[in-house]
């Protein structure tokens, strides 16, 4: 791995939440790290950072140094190169979490020769220098921003490494079968190509079939991490926003059994089942029920374009209305699941609701079980596993594997077309790079930087 | 210091804001607390926390010891009582600051044997065991609830304790005027009663100037605590909302400048040379410039009992209108700045505008320098220093030391009505409770428990 960015200079940032509370931590990474927290940091005791053990906590005070004055009682510790998150040397202090502290120290940090560190740096840095590979970095922020106990537990699989070993199997494969070739090109006068033939087309047939395997599972991962896009469509006063807000209640309810939880994004994601469904917000159905009205036919196009699942819900108990039709009409081919609500207002007649319906009383909390079993069952009739350990979570990777699969495609193509094995080789050279594009081993700067701005800050 | 709670169980709670951040940690505290860091807890080279040195910190995972499932990569720590923030055993769990991450390794704690801590339970179990005292104990919530770097510097001080050595001395002198007291009522046949009337009267009458020196900065600690609140009045269309964002505006620029922190309560605060003003919104100023149309008469009376600062503002291109003059009676004998805003209407007539209207155009950008520089000669009016660190803060703080100095003067009183010095000796006594209320010594749990609830979580 080439050590692009390492030492070059010092960053710093806020590494947890900004919320007023009990602690808050400043992260510092690089060369200056921790000449910067001697400088800042004073102990009762005369203790400093640099005779400090590393990944020692010591107890005391940051100070300003020029206006000679107290900030924060704090912990303050050293992790010396390369046992560190990002393997440079890190220093770390844990302040109290409110604001003020929090972007006073930073800014001493800052002005004793630090810079802000960008979003993801330290995972980055973490990257460049050989701690983590692409998708083990990926994998971190997936991490902070699991949606469900089941989405995070493939983003720590995906961070232990799991997914790269997979990936390294292959990728082990590859390499045979270059090196098979290149004996075969090196020296033709053995004549045993025919033998090579046959063993790399069916090496690679082998190859495509496990990555198949993997892509097949791959929708799994993507669901996990990013949750099933679904919205509720119908005309207005149907009880559209009422079921949105019962199905976020419930979730609110789970949220929020930590204090301090309930502003955060998570509330827009129901989670059934470990699977996180999230919940389109169209155009403020929480305030108005007009929607249908509102966005009209062609909107609603344009939204269904953004969305996996729809409940289509309409009143059971008035006449279906053309623009009811018209919605249905759009609906045809997707996954739809549809709700007859407010059957208490016909009741007696439920029975005579024909399937797909689901007969729904929002006023009598009836039917909102079979409809959240009814949203599993379309997740998993989209092959959703529960198995892979090995999941690929997200569209660079799935990309780049059906990239892979491409390649190998071409190179069973070339050799049936009798062409020489170099241009064989050439497919198969192809495949190595984009399966190495996952795991990093030969990404472009560009790409690399593409993938770490979308990191928090502090990461 | 009276030992309550002490290990009586193990208490755990997020101690660091619940975004998505790149570091979360889960605060543990108790006699329990390394069993269960060691029942979660697995490192790579077999090293368990029990094993570990106190404030070490350890790399590794944190396991579904049932599920047999990781949960998260985790830096660990241990620190052993007393040598803790609650003087209990502690444990803190590094991990990544996602909600689900958080939650997951929280709720593993408790299922562990932990319970969940209630607000300040840390910080409380600090004070029963000791290692703070009461107004060291809230100046921990003022140190996370800080404004401005200002008020972050009082609260640090009283953090470290100054203001308790300053009531230490007070408390020194008590206790010499009590011991002179019990002397003359041990041993009255020795006839010393007038010397020590005389001396007694002296050194009480010192208390008192002491107490009224530090009540005559209380103002201070308790405006950079809780800043001014603000409001700014005035008819529809004036320019209310206008002036109210421009000010917020510019205080939005600093906030925000690490990002993050924009949605959080500060950026009601406007800090003008340190000191916050906390801008009431008056029922939505920022949606409707309607708002004396709205709240009418009456309810700007009820709005001004709760505003130290008014900023009345009108367009000085328009006739005064009844309405106007109606507000302007009720301001009459409060902290009020005059706003003659739209000069940029009225060009070349500026020079026409009589004291003490500040003349303003938002359009231009004029004015609001003048209304910063009079807010803050408004506020030092009211004998705001900036010299004292050992500040009273809060008003359970003053109304203490309001008390100790009432009972001092009721001593005065019973001592010059001849009164026999034991009943002197009581209007001491309940002084010293009084300012030892201040600290702690002598607090009840109910008092103690009223504190503590208006914490975070996690501290």
């Amino acid at each position: 791995m080439e050590v692009l960015l390492m030492n070059e200079d010092t960053i710093a940032a806020v590494a947890t939440g900004m919320g007023g509370a009990g602690i808050g931590i400043i992260r510092i990474s690089g060369n200056k790290a921790i000449e910067i927290g001697n400088r800042l940091f004073v102990n009762p005791k005369g203790r400093t950072l640099d005779a400090a053990e590393s990944h020692q906590l010591l107890y005391g005070r940051i100070i300003d140094p020029i206006a000679k004055k107290d900030i924060d009682e704090v912990l303050i510790s050293k992790m010396k190169a390369p046992h560190s998150y990002t393997a440079e040397d890190v220093v770390e202090i844990n302040c109290h979490g409110g604001i003020v502290p929090m972007r006073k120290i930073l800014k001493l940090v800052i002005e004793s020769g630090a810079r802000l560190a960008e979003p993801g740096e330290f995972t980055k840095r973490a990257f460049l220098n050989g701690r983590l590979d692409l998708a083990q970095a990926e994998a971190v922020m997936d991490i902070i921003n699991a949606k469900t106990e089941k989405s995070l537990e493939y983003s720590v699989a995906q961070l232990e490494g799991r997914l790269s070993e997979k990936l390294e199997e292959l990728d082990q494969v590859l390499i045979d079968i270059l090196s098979h070739m290149e004996v075969n090109i090196d020296y033709p006068e053995y004549d045993i190509e025919d033998i090579t033939f046959q063993f790399i087309d069916d090496e690679i047939k082998n190859l495509i079939k496990k990555i198949e395997d993997i892509l097949a599972v791959a929708e799994t991962g993507k669901i996990y991490r990013e949750g099933i896009t679904t919205a509720i469509l119908g005309e207005p006063n149907v009880g559209k926003s009422s079921l949105l807000n019962t199905l976020l209640m419930e979730n609110k309810a789970i949220v929020t059994d930590v204090p301090g939880t309930t502003r955060d994004t998570i509330e827009e994601y129901i989670n059934i089942e470990g699977i996180p469904f999230k919940m389109i917000d169209t155009a403020g159905i929480r305030e108005t029920d007009n929607v249908v009205e509102k966005i009209g036919v062609e909107k609603s196009k344009a939204l269904l374009n953004q969305t996996t699942l729809v409940i289509f819900m309409r009143d059971i108990s008035k006449e279906m209305s053309d623009a009811e039709k018209e919605i249905m009409a759009l609906l045809k081919n997707r996954k739809t699941i549809y709700i007859a609500n407010k059957t208490d207002v016909i009741e007696g007649k439920e029975g005579e609701i024909p399937d797909p319906w689901i007969p729904m009383s929002l006023i009598e909390e009836s039917g909102i079980e079979v409809l959240k079993n009814k949203m599993i069952e379309m997740v998993y009739e989209g092959n959703v596993s529960q198995e892979a350990d090995y999941l690929i979570t997200n569209t660079r990777q799935i990309q780049l594997l059906e990239k892979t699969k491409g390649s190998l495609e071409n190179a069973v193509l070339t050799m049936n077309s009798q062409m020489p094995i170099e241009l064989v080789s050439i497919d198969v050279m192809e495949a190595l790079e984009s399966l190495r594009g996952i795991t990093g081993k030969t990404v472009g700067i560009d790409i690399i930087n593409q993938i770490f701005k979308n990191f928090c800050i502090g990461k």
